[in-house]
């Protein structure tokens, strides 16, 4: 029976040797790369902390001590060693296990995160209820040093440090968080790690005083005063004990030895504190050790060399669409730039560092600064485009009122991933930002149908100077073959497009839902309903013109979107309507108001209704229950 | 003529001698002192920084070097500067001048700010934008020591550190911002302040090196790299130089002399660099120089003694509604507590931090961060009321959906500056979160029609433990006197509440609208129109019985709201009529999709209907073309 198999819980580290939880990691890291290869995952990020999780489960006494991992993309060992080996297998699939973490899942996922640097603050608030309930128990947020550069990880430190709450923060230092880090806190930890000076000389006082007979106690504490003198430039952690944080290391992260002995010291301390480890994202890994390339795997590669088993699909993604679209349309505007927020691979965005790198920025995962560092760009003639997923963008709401649509000032934002995302699940799901941008004033908000209608808001969007203006497409193929972006003129403003026309019922669909509806409608109609199809690529402002003619040839509206169905472009539409011409009806159908789990895209959406079928059902409903009255 | 009348534009205050901007000083002090005790204003900040705007603007060539003030509280100095000395009489009046900076009111004003930390990251753009055109002019973000708290600002400082941007950061500390300060950086810098010894040692190496003669050259650079290498314990702003940022200070914010020569020296330098100023907030004002309470003043109080002139209005305030409500409840529920982000005065938790010391956090300017940590908080079985200004919730708007929702975590959130908030205008106004609230899976959503209501939804926020619930209450009087919190049962959930029985048309009234609904009623009632006025105090879930026995019974509904119109309460009420019942026509009437800019609050209501005379006008006006065809 191997080690691992001999572990339950995390009592069965406790158990071990040193040397066995060394063979241990080698062990789970193997069954890492197996079990991925065939689910696919985040297996970067999890290889880099075996021994790291391992060490933190038997150094602290989880489930009592709250153990609160950030993003959970570096969870998987953590699962394996708290029960869900055998389950290992459902990775991300519906109904599996969640590829990050999750409260339902298991009480050692204390808090479920999909986006970065939230562990330092929900931490925090853990050690807070504890104390109010006089409880006893540890808790140990675990932060990459890609997460450092968010302003929430800043606060929740800010908020923590010079308090006298006990509470420990490990830095897992791996020098890149998804890309290649940027911003001055990145090249501070590098600083840091390349001090060797410090270790031994601070070392070197901890014995003397430690070892100091009881006559020479005084000298002792006069050595410690020293030794507080001059930390500021013999240790590397001075930013975080000058932000009130008791500093410890850097360690090797794949020492599991001395993770033990640190751990263990450090539990027993109180006070904020702070414990900084090196280590390698991807250790182990076959196909090399560092890239972007593989921070997310799609299921099926070769455990053995990491190479991709299965072919890619034929037409590429909206995302890169966007990127080679954008980085064409640079080509004939000079003030146009590109914003991105430590998603250049993700968002499209890595061809504009490229082809155009003076007129690229990366801004760190900093959303809320991305989006105002375009504003003040803007009071200066020039078009930022920023681009982030539509989930993260949340995190620059107050920016994008406050800063932007307040000013009306010209920033283009691109949302990727707007919709259901499939496997990376509710945590990543970009279905709030129809809601969240209508409420805007001045807000243009738009969506393409294909990849040739992105290229074409792209240039509609850049041309539109009277404030700020929005595109979302989602998580997806495009389905049409895009061609070069000078041969694409813009969308006039405003303007929807009747793509079928129909009796009765008619489809107003809104990006995605365009395909979908048309389908729909060619099924209808062989059972003798045809309806009209009508592309709402403005959401707003929205085609006047065109919704007239539609109220006055038809009894029934459907509005049909992929995001929620509260306060989206339907409840925009059933409200304009009603003040409009009370005779027709509008209808709603978009994502339900609950949160939708991880499942392949198309599943997600055939369960929502928001595929072909779904939408010809509901429109079979309405045609049996419209009319009015009267 | 005064030196102060002698003032048109910035370019007069570089033909003076320090001395004679020392006494302009003065005179600007008075002038505002005297010209506040009339308009109100957030005066405070302004006086402290009177020495540090007149520094800045003859040091620097504005407007082609750009000031970004951050808030823009401390911008009063500034706008007598630039022109508008003969317009502050109208300051935060209607028509009038900003209470913030407002870039349509001065080619001076580059950035309008009233959320706190937005400048560093709207600064560092411009400079972005100055490098792409190839210009040369200087970009300068004066920020407070309170905004250092938020992450936005530390966002941006970590992207512009360790670049090679030619950008400034001054640092105005005046150890405040509005309340006290809390958290490390507060801590960071007051340590910095009280450590004298760096100041000298410093000026001396720079002395010594300066005046090297040209054969010492060499010890010049030695000298130059020791400093480099005891910098770290001798100078106060390591963690500014950590960051990457080289720092200077701290220096007297009220010694022009002293400002003026450090301002010029660094104008000059490349890189990004921070000047630290020391400043006294609210210096001069004759009530004395420290105190929450004058951070803002209403209009009308004597110069003299800046003493109040006018009494306050009889009822108290929301505000004060929910600070008694809650400790009242503290009482009865030991699991709840109480965050604050920088507002235990403005959002009536001061009360709070006296009565239940334990359990009342103040988490500084860092409203992401303090959601979070209630999230954390709510995990443990904390119940944590989040009381933040509707406006400043935005800020947290992605650890609301990411943190609590999608984890159905019980925690309240207590928007207090719901709507419309008069003179602080459009930066302010709290529009947006009934639209961004009810798009959240698993939220709750309400708003009390008075003072005794919101109690009541307290007591049944507190007592909801399947996941988050909000309120929202507006800046203005309570209607009513509130009876001691113990007296007042819970809303029952999900009800709403007819209060006047009518024929036809049903106003569904949300909270502030309920009054205002209420006379309308009486005075359509007078007019032969009786209608139906409800209280629809939850907005989600809403009440299915009480709707549906409406819709049986009434031709249309009107749905009145002080937010946003589009995507508000009434069109999710749209969407959801035309879905039960397409005989029923639903109309809409809140704050138009526009910018609404200062004035009185009552004001911004009439101005936009939402007074029991504007909506009487929308009655009539669906009366008379409201019936369906057919």
């Amino acid at each position: 029976m191997s080690l691992l198999d001999q572990v339950q819980g995390p009592a069965d580290l406790r158990r071990m040797s040193p040397a066995e939880l060394t063979d241990l990691a080698q062990e789970l890291r193997d069954f890492l790369i197996e079990s991925c290869s065939v689910t696919g995952g985040h297996i970067g990020a999890g290889l880099g902390v075996v021994e790291l999780t391992i060490a933190l489960h038997a150094a602290f006494n989880t489930p009592d001590d709250k153990l609160v991992w950030d993003v959970g993309h570096q969870g998987y060992p953590h699962k394996v060693l708290t029960g869900r080996k055998d389950r290992m297998h459902t990775l991300r699939q519906e109904g599996g296990l969640s590829g990050f973490l999750k409260r339902t899942e298991s009480e050692y996922d204390t808090f479920g995160a999909g986006h970065a640097a939230t562990s330092i603050s929900a931490a925090l608030g853990m050690a807070a209820a504890r104390d109010i309930k006089g409880q006893e128990h540890k808790v140990v947020a675990i932060i990459g040093d890609g997460s450092l550069g968010s302003g929430l990880a800043y606060e929740a430190l800010n908020n923590a440090g010079h308090s006298d709450r006990d509470f420990v923060v490990i830095l897992n230092d791996n020098e890149m968080s998804i890309a290649p880090n940027v911003g001055a806190m990145h090249k501070y930890l590098t600083g840091v790690q390349r001090n060797p000076i410090y270790n031994r000389l601070r070392s070197k006082i901890g014995d003397i005083v430690d070892h100091a007979p009881a006559p020479f106690k005084d000298a002792g504490a006069l050595l410690r005063r020293w030794e507080e003198s001059v930390k500021a430039f013999l240790t590397p952690g001075v930013l975080f004990e000058e932000l009130g944080f008791r500093y410890f290391g850097p360690i090797n992260g794949h020492d599991i030895p001395q993770l033990l002995e640190t751990f263990k010291a450090v539990r027993e301390f109180k006070g904020p504190r702070l414990v900084h480890v090196i280590t390698t994202k991807g250790k182990g890994f076959p196909a090399g050790e560092h890239g972007e390339k593989w921070h997310a795997l799609p299921p099926g590669h070769d455990p053995k060399t990491g190479k991709q088993l299965k072919a890619a699909a034929g037409n590429p993604n909206y995302t890169a669409v966007y990127g080679k679209a954008l980085s064409e349309l640079m080509e004939e505007y000079e003030h146009v730039i590109a914003i991105t927020a430590a998603m250049p691979s993700g968002t499209g965005t890595g061809v504009i560092a490229k082809n155009h790198p003076k007129r690229f920025f990366d801004v760190g995962i900093a959303e809320g600064h991305g989006v105002t560092f375009a504003a003040g760009m803007a009071t200066e003639g020039i078009k930022p485009l920023v681009t982030i997923y539509s989930t993260f963008l949340q995190r620059g709401y107050d920016n994008i009122v406050h800063d932007v649509a307040i000013q009306s000032l010209p920033v283009m934002f691109c949302m990727d991933r707007a919709g259901l995302v499939g496997e990376d699940g509710e945590t990543h799901a970009g279905l709030y930002d129809i809601a969240y941008m209508l409420a805007v004033p001045n807000m243009v908000v738009t969506a393409p149908k294909d990849g040739t209608e992105l290229a074409a808001l792209l240039r509609s969007g850049i041309e539109h100077e009277a404030g700020p203006f929005c595109v979302r497409y989602p998580r997806d193929l495009s389905p049409d073959v895009v061609p070069h972006a000078k041969e694409i003129p813009a969308v006039p403003h405003a303007t929807w497009e009747v793509l079928r026309k129909g009796e009765e019922i008619a489809i107003l669909a809104v990006g995605t839902m365009v395909q979908e509806s048309l389908k729909a409608a060619e099924a209808l109609a062989a059972d003798g309903l045809p309806v009209t199809v009508v592309n709402c690529r403005y959401l707003k402002p929205y085609d006047a013109t065109t919704l007239n003619a539609l109220l006055a040839t038809h009894q029934q509206l459907l509005v049909v979107e992929e995001g929620t169905v509260i306060n989206g472009f339907g409840a925009f539409m059933a409200s304009v309507v009603s003040a409009l011409d009370p005779n027709v009806r509008v209808q709603t159908h978009g994502v339900p108001d609950r949160i939708v789990y991880a499942a392949s895209r198309a599943k997600q959406l055939a369960q929502v209704g928001l595929d072909a079928a779904g939408i010809a059902d509901r429109v079979r409903a309405m045609h049996g229950t419209g009319a009015l009255a009267g």
